[in-house]
Order: structure tokens, then C-alpha cells, then sequence
């Protein structure tokens, strides 16, 4: 067993790891952070951070804080106000340069690098997409989404086109966008 | 002005290029091909790629013969079975691997090259989209697409699920899932 002394040096290393990739990825970047400079940042061997996250994929997401495991969305019973709200939500967090450049560099790497993306997949899309999926259930059983829809592909009708417009950048992302997305997809579900 | 044995020798020069340049991105995908590579194979001099082709983008781009400059819908007077149509051509092409990967490769590296991203845009998306757009116009004239929907949040409606599927590799691509997504989209234009 650790002592209280041991467990206190270890949370503020843990701790100091998250500020320092936090810092590093949002100075460099994704793609230009490393282990090394996380490491060098926090004051700290390779190796402390290696005991904790098995790649640089996994303390990057830790330190953003997109561990969404327990993401859900709002369900006031009014599926359409619910879901301006996630998309304005959504369209505001991609419009954003920073979140926008992490995401993006990380989306890049995610084709190149399977580890990343199952960390992705398991810790930051899956968790979202299954919860917008449980909303749409709900509605489904309010009689607001028609019974027979396939609900996995109503999910991507809901985010699909967000995407599209960020990787390809066709048009510029604001709050009216959000809301003309929300109800061609209210629309498209009745 | 050239004599015809000069435009005749290079003519052969263009078409070799062209050749080995479809050869190399199929053995060595889009980010291993090199101008270098290019020009070893084609048997040419680097300077003769140039002499056309201003990057590696622009020659990949006309190798694939992706430039869909006069690409145009099929317009029977039924949008949903031109959507089907579209939908159904779509999806096909990325469940292939081939294509899917050359595809995969460009959009990596136009996230990370501004003129390969403008070449890309300029031949091959910005067409496609315009195509789409002038499609859901022909709709909206003969009463099947309603009057004040915004068409260009429309187009990405209709795409957007595909590349959310396609980047994010969330589930197969298949003729009930295009047939789906053609159902979903034709409801929301309504």
C-alpha cells in the first residue's frame, strides 16, 4: 500500500502531466507535442508518464478533459429545442480556432495511428454518439421520430453535416447554420 | 510554335507522366508518390512535370481523371430516385478500397497543404457540390424541395452523413444504408 505521503506526490505529478500537455497541445499543437516535451514540461521522466497512459493518444485526451463517458444530452421532452440547443452547442465548439486545430490535428493522426483512434472511438465519439442515439430513442418512444427510422443513421444526419462543413471547410459556422441544420433533421425524423 | 513532331513528343511525355503517376499513387498511396518517383518511372526529368503541373496535387488530381468539372446529376423529374441514384454511386465508391484509400491520403494531406486543399476544392468537391445544388434547385422549382430551405445547408445534408460514416469508420457502407440515408434526406427537404 502507498503511504499518504507517496499518494500525494503522485497526484500532483499526475496533475502537473495534465497542465503540461494541456499547455503543450494548445502552444504546438497536436501533432508537434511528444512525450519528451510533456515530460520535460512537467518536470517529470518518461517513464512517470508512461505508468499512467499508454500513449501520447491517451494523456492528450485525459488532459482535454474529453473523457465524455457519462455525456448525455437534455431531454426536456421537446426534441427540437433540445437539439438546437447540442447543435449550437456543437457549431460553436468547432467554430472555436483552438478546440477546432486540436481536433482537427487530432482527426488527422487518428488515420494514421489505429491506437488513437480506438482512444477516440472508446473515449470521445462513441460516448457522443450513443447518447445522441438515446435521446432519438426517447423521442421515438414520445412519438416525436417515426417509428421505423434506423437510428444509427439518423445519428449521422445529425452530425454528418457539421463534419462536413468543418474537414472540407465550405462555409463558415455560426448560430443560424445551427439552426437551419436543426430543423431540416427534426424535419427528416418527424 | 511547335512543330508537329515536338507537340507529338510531348504528348508521349504528358501521357507517361499521366500513367505513371496513376501507377504510383495505386502501388504507393498519395503521401509516398513523390514528383521524383513520378518522373523515375515516366522516364522524364522532373523539370518536365513542373512545366505543367504546378504540384504534386495537381498532377495526382488529373492521374485520377477526378476532374469533374462538367460532373451533373441525373435529372429525371423524381428527386428521390435521382437522390437513390447518387446515393447508391456514392456509397459504392467509398466502400471501395482502392478508392477509399487514394481519397483517404488526398484529405489527410489537403489538412495540411492550402493549395493542395484549393486543387482539390476547385476540381473535384467544389463541382460535385455545385452539381448537387443546382439538382435540389430543379427540385425546388417543380415543388419537391420546400421554398425556404437553405439549399447549401441541404447539399451537406445529403453528403455529410456519408463522410461522418467514411472518416469515422462508425459502420459498413451499403446499398440499405444509402437507401436509408436517400429516405432520411428526401423527408427533411420536404
Amino acid at each position: 500500500m502507498r503511504s499518504p505521503d507517496e499518494r500525494r506526490r503522485s497526484d500532483r505529478a499526475r496533475t502537473a502531466i495534465l497542465t503540461a500537455t494541456a499547455e503543450a497541445v494548445a502552444e504546438l499543437g497536436y501533432a508537434k507535442t511528444s512525450i519528451e516535451g510533456i515530460a520535460a514540461r512537467a518536470g517529470v521522466g518518461k517513464q512517470t508518464i508512461y505508468r499512467w497512459w499508454p500513449s501520447k493518444g491517451a494523456v492528450v485526451l485525459d488532459a482535454l478533459a474529453v473523457d465524455q463517458g457519462d455525456v448525455e444530452w437534455p431531454d426536456t421532452g421537446d426534441l427540437a429545442a433540445d437539439l438546437r440547443l447540442v447543435l449550437r452547442a456543437t457549431v460553436a465548439e468547432f467554430a472555436d480556432e483552438t478546440t477546432s486545430a486540436t481536433l482537427r490535428a487530432l482527426m488527422i493522426d487518428m488515420q494514421q495511428d489505429a491506437a488513437l483512434s480506438d482512444q477516440v472511438h472508446t473515449r470521445m465519439l462513441g460516448p457522443q454518439l450513443a447518447a445522441t442515439k438515446r435521446r432519438l430513442e426517447s423521442a421515438q418512444r414520445s412519438g416525436q421520430v417515426a417509428p421505423g427510422i434506423d437510428l444509427d443513421v439518423a445519428v449521422e444526419l445529425v452530425f454528418g453535416p457539421i463534419y462536413h462543413r468543418w474537414i472540407l471547410r465550405t462555409h463558415p459556422f455560426d448560430e443560424a447554420y445551427a439552426d437551419a441544420l436543426t430543423e431540416l433533421a427534426i424535419q427528416a425524423l418527424k
